[in-house]
């Protein structure tokens, strides 16, 4: 197959159909009508097999990590996600593993009503980079940037599972509950709609709670306190491992697609009352002013050294 | 160095400064206000070290080329470029090869008034994803699919210079002419600007001239008839080959980013006074009813069977 009919089998009227696509896949370029009064959102991403998966991965996880990567990075900005644009790299073009890429894809573009709009599929080791476009309502954008002092920290989910159960970790990896929270992870883009427009400042966890809220913490010029105890843990988690093991696996494992964010406390109650499921969210610290990221163990507070996990590999 | 400090070394603030780029590079995602009164353009292509360009090549010329190749893709819908996303995967860190890959890719976007507003970087084989989102006025756009027979078929610059200037070509690759054509190609924004709502069917030439013509004939569901002596010949092809073999490389080259466009008859003058440059484009041949792209050589008519240039390598 070459690329005309790989992108004509495969990807041609992929995901959502929209009302705002006017010209689609199959011309020099996509052609969309924007809403009125919206801001526009853009995220891309890149999964480089053997970095961001093991190369042996289930396609239609592949598919799915793909587009839930750069769903999290809108539903961190609060925004509505609605067209992707796909380049896929292949070594080869087997069918069957396009076939299950694609339904991969096509399952998590349908469940949020996003179109794929455009794409590029060239001859190469296997990488998959999406661009993700969508909108916000002016000035309800959330940034890394808005935390302050006396904010409370919330995260969604159990993070720590997805790098307990990456293929390549090994140990846990049998534990189906965790692994299916690598291959298929949850992008919390009904939440950070929710958030928009109330939470202080928002960053999804992609490279570790930790690293992340660290990130958070410099942008905000503000300090993060974390309360160990009240760092959510799976069952699946806490049944694999030590607690210890569980906890240091929930700060730093990475490849979870959460949310973290802080709230004014003036605004928890309308922001609980807003939530779309109350169990989704766990509060697990404070802002403060300083700097960094710091984990009281009920004894001794101490701060947070580690950068998270960083796929480029820098120290 | 890691992903952070290369992407804030190299890449924050590249390109042009645009007051409709609320947030740019450094957050979960981009924030953008739009223009009123405008349609968007997103089109995204891929460049793999080895298939679209030599490993060798010098990276300046791969920073141009990874936009140039999506500037036209806008250029072919007749759109004003303006946001461009980057997805860097890289073999290694190399300061001297990110400062040269930057600064040709910064050049060509100031030159048109682009923004870089996100991107990402990992590490892997050496390859260069761009998304580039434009605007066009409502309605205005230019597709593939709207040439008529009795239609004008028109072709900017001298197609055929990029793929004999290809260095693995070798032969031809010494010529300076020749090789600058294939490491920095001249996309043709203005002149697709100039063309919206003017020509009737536009594609960019990318696979080659003959080949890209006949997707254009293929989504207008008309015939192409060109005229092989009108076909335009750079001095730089004609000194380096037979005149055969130049129009050869004119008809499936590859890789020049020209337009190829089609004009209604009743709309020749008012083009040839919108032109930006009169001499930037030559007429080669007409519209007819009927399919395929067919070659006048002044005595016979033959149909054109190769598909052009396929980067995936199908037959």
């Amino acid at each position: 197959m070459g690329e005309f009919e790989i992108i004509e089998r495969f990807f041609r009227d992929l995901g959502a159909r929209r009302a705002d696509v006017l010209l689609g896949i199959g011309d020099d370029a996509a052609l969309l009508q924007p809403p009125p009064d919206r801001q526009w959102v853009a995220a891309v991403d890149t999964l480089v097999a053997g970095a961001h998966f093991p190369v042996d991965s289930p396609p239609r996880s592949i598919g799915h990590r793909a587009l839930a990567v750069n769903l999290s990075d809108l539903a961190a900005m609060g925004a509505e996600p609605a067209h992707a644009l796909l380049a896929l790299t292949l070594p080869g073009s087997d069918e069957g593993w396009l076939q299950e890429f694609a339904s991969g894809f096509a399952a998590l573009a349908n469940e949020h009503g996003v179109a794929l709009i455009g794409g590029d599929t060239t001859s190469g080791p296997l990488a998959v980079t999406v661009t993700l476009l969508g909108f916000v309502p002016p000035g309800l954008a959330l940034t890394r940037g808005g935390a302050r002092p006396g904010d409370l920290v919330f995260v969604s989910g159990t993070p720590g599972d997805a790098a307990a159960g990456l293929p390549i970790a090994g140990r846990y990896a049998h534990v189906a509950a965790l692994r299916s929270r690598f291959e298929f992870p949850t992008p919390r883009v009904a939440l950070g709609q929710a958030l928009a427009g109330l939470a202080s400042a928002c960053i999804d966890v992609s490279d570790g709670l930790a690293g992340d809220l660290g990130k958070l913490a410099l942008s905000s010029g503000v300090a993060v306190y974390l309360d160990r105890d009240h760092l959510p843990l799976s069952a699946a988690l806490r049944g694999a491992m030590s607690l210890a093991d569980a906890r240091q696996f929930a700060l730093t494992g990475g490849d979870d697609y959460e949310l973290a964010f802080t709230v004014p406390p003036a605004r928890e109650a309308e922001f609980l009352r807003r939530l779309p499921d109350p169990t989704l969210v766990a509060r697990i610290g404070e802002v403060r002013q300083g700097a960094g990221v710091w984990l009281n163990d009920g004894s001794t507070v101490t701060q947070f050294a580690h950068r998270g996990f960083d796929h480029f590999g820098g120290a």
